[in-house]
């Protein structure tokens, strides 16, 4: 299933100019796919061919992607590297990367609007897009984490900005997930999942900030001590951050164990993550 | 009508953090609201309430307004001013106007989707904003001015460079009128028309840029002679340019001359528009 995802997304841009040529540099980056993968699995938890999922899923990577890129910029973090190779601005430009940025994000509404869901369906899932990754979402986690530079900060503000940068676009394949089967009853329980995914994701990604090297990550590490900016192991430290990110996994756990559906594989993927070193 | 949507405008982005501002900031600077206006005035001749229109001509505003804020950042054109104000980036920053038009353009699609409109009409107006917005459409007519910066271009070139940058969103709002009034057979030629008037609109910018002063434009004049970019008047010279407009004018009139159905105040507002001097 994930090669076959993988093909569907090098089939949707055809590279005539160079700003489609960016953004399939950056979509078609060496990634794992997480959203999809997240989408895919509660449809298959659903009994759903997850063929029925990639056209959303595919609209989630390019936001996530899009906003990467964005978030790559000199203006924001000026990274270098993305996913083991450069960002997007150093391979091309500036003006290239904010075009592939904004195309990526348009494109992700295109690919649903001609889709082969039904016209509500569609409705439903371009609503959930947009108010995730829009100014109540991502955007707004965006915005605090520029807020939060160079300022202590306290460890409920980190979190809230976690979880609507992060957690609003981890929450958002369950949601849509749950949309496409037509199973919108699960939806308030797995926005709270992904929400508090989202929140240990970044927990733990600060965590192999501090522990990992270059060659496990493919990009800079301790980038975030360098932007000093505050982080869970800043205003924690290791053993603590590690507690609360292990305090937030039981809760999740607690909440498929309250399901009366079993989402036997979601639970098992998340419960992998858990144990990610990358 | 005018007013009216003004206040449907102010009242789609209550202003929370920065970024809410920083959209509200361009969104409802003072503007001809061209676009709007052309939606709202098909509507009226085809005997629909204005109000109608509103959700949708907001969205391609907000697409309008993304766009020019994205355009005016130091990485493309590095405008100081706009719609005789600071632009986004230099009143806030380059961060806050590159989340502020992402913000806006995610906005839009969500706008449509929250709307009143049949999940139909929703969908089909969605596809069009998406696809005349996005890589096939303005951002392929941006990208095409980006590598025209600087070097001499043919009069074909410049044409088809400003028909996808300016035509694009010009026809968006005609088409989208016929969409919501349920009046497809003349998107066709619609299309043609907002086209055609995208590229009259940039030669008569061109023709105003040379004769304008800073006090009409609200804008810096003869910016593209410093950027060394190639014009309709540096290719062609005052006067070709000026009948190459009328040329065009008298094809969008001899369009509306064949439909079998009278579009009186589409073709008033058309014309009324050969005759501006902003």
């Amino acid at each position: 299933m994930k090669c076959r995802f993988e093909e569907y997304l090098k089939s949707l841009i055809s590279e005539n100019y160079v700003v489609e040529e960016a953004m399939n540099y950056s979509l078609l980056a060496r990634s794992k796919r997480l959203r999809p993968h997240l989408l895919l699995t509660v449809l298959e938890d659903l009994d759903i061919d997850g063929s029925e999922g990639f056209a959303c899923a595919g609209a989630i990577e390019m936001i996530h992607t899009y906003s990467l890129i964005h978030d790559d910029l000199p203006a924001f973090d000026n990274d270098d590297y993305r996913r083991g190779k450069l960002t997007n601005h150093k391979m091309y430009n500036e003006q290239i990367a904010i075009l592939a940025g904004d195309a990526l994000l348009t494109l992700a509404f295109e690919t649903i609007a001609k889709s082969s869901y039904s016209a509500e369906i569609k409705v439903k899932l371009i609503s959930y897009l947009a108010s995730y990754a829009g100014k109540d979402g991502m955007i707004k986690g965006q915005q605090f984490d520029m807020d939060y530079e160079n300022q202590q900060v306290s460890i409920q503000q980190l979190s809230e900005m976690e979880t609507l940068k992060t957690g609003k676009l981890l929450a958002l394949p369950l949601i849509c997930a749950l949309v496409i089967a037509r199973r919108e009853e699960y939806i308030e329980t797995f926005n709270k999942i992904g929400l508090k995914l989202g929140l240990a994701f970044q927990i733990q990604d600060d965590i192999l900030d501090v522990i990992s090297s270059f060659q496990q990550l493919g990009k800079k590490t301790q980038s975030d001590e360098y932007n000093k900016k505050s982080t869970f192991i800043s205003l924690l430290g290791l053993k603590e951050a590690q507690e609360t990110f292990k305090s937030i996994y039981s809760e999740i756990y607690a909440i498929f164990d309250q399901l009366d559906y079993c989402f036997k594989e979601t639970r098992n993927l998340i419960a992998s993550m858990e144990k990610r070193n990358w």
